[in-house]
């Protein structure tokens, strides 16, 4: 569990980033800041901030704040009911982000895997994205991705956003904490 | 119909707009961005430059470049066979917006409705949208938005774009022009 100054030095450090890169949002908006560290207790390794604008049934819009080399870790949106699972869009706005997907395993890759956690993260096929180059994830498709050293701000722009249905690769993972 | 000469002064404004926003877009964006003046033959007073990043069957992310003043003319998004008509999410990233949608009239609007198709501006309840605000649209809602003095610049969230089908209240408005 992230401690509450934890959680308050990242929300200043996310801050802190979207000004660097021009992008207004709100009091609201940062104090409704979602930062996980998906449970792992390591939150500059594996973790992301996250700014919701929307989410209906239909269209879901975020910002992602990425810190420098933070990862997000290797998932999927599964199908849900009559759902196929999330699409999603991630347009990078500021910094590098080193996208992984399946496909042919890219040799040198510019992401430095975290050690401890090596087994889960199996897709190695490479997406360089830097500002304005973007890239689309079919549902239920296993990603991950991690910011160049400067960190990264990335819009992702998708179907309906359901956090709880994602699936991780690494069995220790908790993406929503259960409510009490 | 706009001249090839005028599309490319407006396309040049509009990449200078963006680059003083902090918004990266590709050439090919930059190359593929659609500026219409509606059909009226007046692009400064009604007209739209428009980014489409991402336009699916579920979701759709675009970025609208407004000229000083310049006014999106009163359309609806209507129900299309199954799907229940385009809902959408205005977010300012620059600039000021003034947007128009159903509800009580707004004494002293800040918008400036051009002379001449006065009668087509129908909904006259106001919002107003600095950096960082957004606000979301129904389906099938007539709505208009017109630019402030600098102009401005607006990411739009929404579900699928299906321009064509717009409905505007101006008769004299040409969307989408025939195809050969």
């Amino acid at each position: 569990m992230l401690t509450p100054e934890q959680i308050e030095k990242a929300r200043r450090k996310a801050v802190e980033m979207l000004k660097r890169a021009g992008i207004v949002v709100t009091e609201e908006e940062i104090r409704n800041m979602e930062i996980t560290d998906f449970g792992l207790g390591d939150l500059y390794t594996i973790g992301l901030q996250i700014i919701v604008y929307i989410n209906t049934e239909r269209y879901c819009a975020k910002e992602l704040i990425l810190f420098p080399r933070q990862t997000c870790p290797e998932h999927r949106h599964p199908p849900i009911d009559g759902n196929p699972g999330k699409q999603e869009t991630f347009r990078c706005r500021w910094g590098t982000v080193y996208l992984y997907v399946p496909g042919p395993l890219t040799p040198n890759p510019k992401a430095i895997i975290p050690k401890s956690r090596e087994q889960y993260f199996t897709v190695k096929h490479e997406i360089i994205l830097k500002p304005g180059q973007q890239y689309t994830i079919p549902p239920n498709t296993l990603h991950w991705f991690q910011a160049g050293d400067e960190g990264a701000i990335v819009s992702e722009f998708s179907s309906q956003s359901i956090d709880e249905k994602d699936v991780f690769t690494d069995p220790d993972i908790i993406r929503v904490p259960p409510k009490d």
